[in-house]
């Protein structure tokens, strides 16, 4: 007896089409995403105009795709998806700094400063010393770490959305941690900004009467040997939008106070202390 | 108090964040969307890498697009969710002709022929003659229905997918009923086709070991004052792929028997007897 496509049978009769052959956990993928997608379709009772408009948000969402912009990632990043996807894959013990999204803007292949270095290459910005340490769950300093930072310029961008009026790595750095654990580099004091909201992604927010903005926040990969990969940010704390970030990405153990400072022999007028907390792999 | 984002309350820190000034079925459909979207990333525990993948294919979904392409369509086929946005928009009374997916290829505009025409305008295929009525739930004729036909050549092929070698309308046609509720054509006893396979849909189907073809089948769609509008085909009985049809449109109502005939008056070589059942509206 041949079972064909009813509504209560929806998920069995696209599932039972997979071939024993597939790939286990490409099927197993496949099966959760089409039975959440038809509970989705039913609980809604989604209209066929609504399908319709589905359709051509998707399609737009990726025709906005380019080398310079990823529009489906953005779509995941203000839906959740990236930080939820973040949370699932770095479960971290007790005591370790929290991770938060990768975003569109790492570079690979920055090349390493020697500790203390300026990464604020256009000089623009409120300067900002960033200094502490790297260590493992007992409070020990990790050497050999490798702490990967970048940021916004002072208008919001990075230098990679700007490569014709900003630096090479403008406001990027790599830098190796000694025996002591400690990082210290001279930056900005990080500005808030919104994610490109010109896009299908963009228009949705509007219609949900969201903000496209993220907090001022500073990016971290941190890496050593025998230490679980570390990507992160620290957020300045006091910006207006730290609890409403587009994006998802604040995790209180991650708000950091920005401490002016006046320094007669230095143009620094901001402070960032923070020790970033490795678990063992 | 505020909440950041966590693996426990993802689906509440995104939902939280659209505004009560929202158009509120925009703000249920996307809540619920976010609900199960989360709910497939946490029971799969979606890798990082799979995450990519999917941003790749959706990417690469939306590029494929075109004006004479639409692979986010071809998509929602293939998952079923076509055919369940179908089942929960046309719950039909028992005794109704039941409907199925409307599919890409219908043309609006195609002016109505006498009753009695032939649709096959390149005269390739084997002749049949659909014939049948169009009934209410008690059986009574419906007079003035529009009978919208529509399928594929000889070679499995729709007119607008060969506009340069195909005549313009082949095989599609508009007849309307009179008094008796009858309608009948000579058109080509159908053929089964593969969807369009050579984009990314294509691609999962051939990595989760299913093919891509649709059993034989004529289109209809039929509309009359005070009725509701049916969107269905009739499939060819014996069809080989009528147990797997690639977007699962087949319902065992639909399956008819064309039969061989044997006119010695005309070419025809085939016939195709159906009703056609609609409830009010
Ligand atoms: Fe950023
Ligand atoms: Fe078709």
């Amino acid at each position: 007896m041949t079972e064909y496509f009813t509504e209560t049978g929806s998920v069995e009769a696209v599932t039972a089409r997979v071939s024993p052959q597939a790939d286990a956990r490409l099927a197993e993928v496949m099966a959760s995403l089409v039975k959440h997608l038809h509970a989705f379709v039913k609980d809604v009772t989604l209209t066929e105009a609504e399908w319709e408009i589905a359709i051509d948000f998707l399609t737009r969402t990726g025709q906005m795709c380019s080398d310079t912009r990823q529009e489906f990632i953005l779509l995941s990043d203000v839906l959740g998806v990236s930080m939820l996807v973040d949370a699932v894959n770095n479960r971290k013990p007790a005591g370790s700094t929290p991770s938060t999204v990768f975003g569109p803007f790492h570079v690979d292949g920055v090349p390493e400063r020697e500790m203390g270095a300026n990464i604020s290459l256009d000089g623009v910005g409120e300067p900002c010393l960033f200094q502490g340490r790297v260590v493992d769950l007992d409070g020990h300093p990790i050497a050999g770490a490798t702490v990967d930072v970048w940021s916004d310029n002072a208008d919001g961008f990075y230098d990679v959305q700007q490569p014709d009026t900003q630096p090479q790595h403008n406001n990027r750095g790599v830098f190796r941690t000694g025996d002591d654990g400690r990082y210290w580099f001279t930056g900005i004091k990080p500005v808030s900004y919104p994610i490109p909201d010109d896009g299908p992604v963009g228009q949705m927010l509007g219609q949900l009467g969201r903000h496209p903005y993220r907090p001022a926040h500073m990016h971290f990969l941190i890496s050593a040997p025998g230490f679980a990969r570390l990507i992160t940010h620290t957020f300045v704390a006091g910006d207006s939008y730290l609890e409403s970030d587009a994006v998802f990405g604040v995790k209180a153990p991650l708000i950091v106070n920005f401490v002016a400072t006046e320094d007669a022999e230095s143009a620094v007028r901001w402070r960032a202390d923070y020790d970033f907390v490795l678990p063992p792999t």
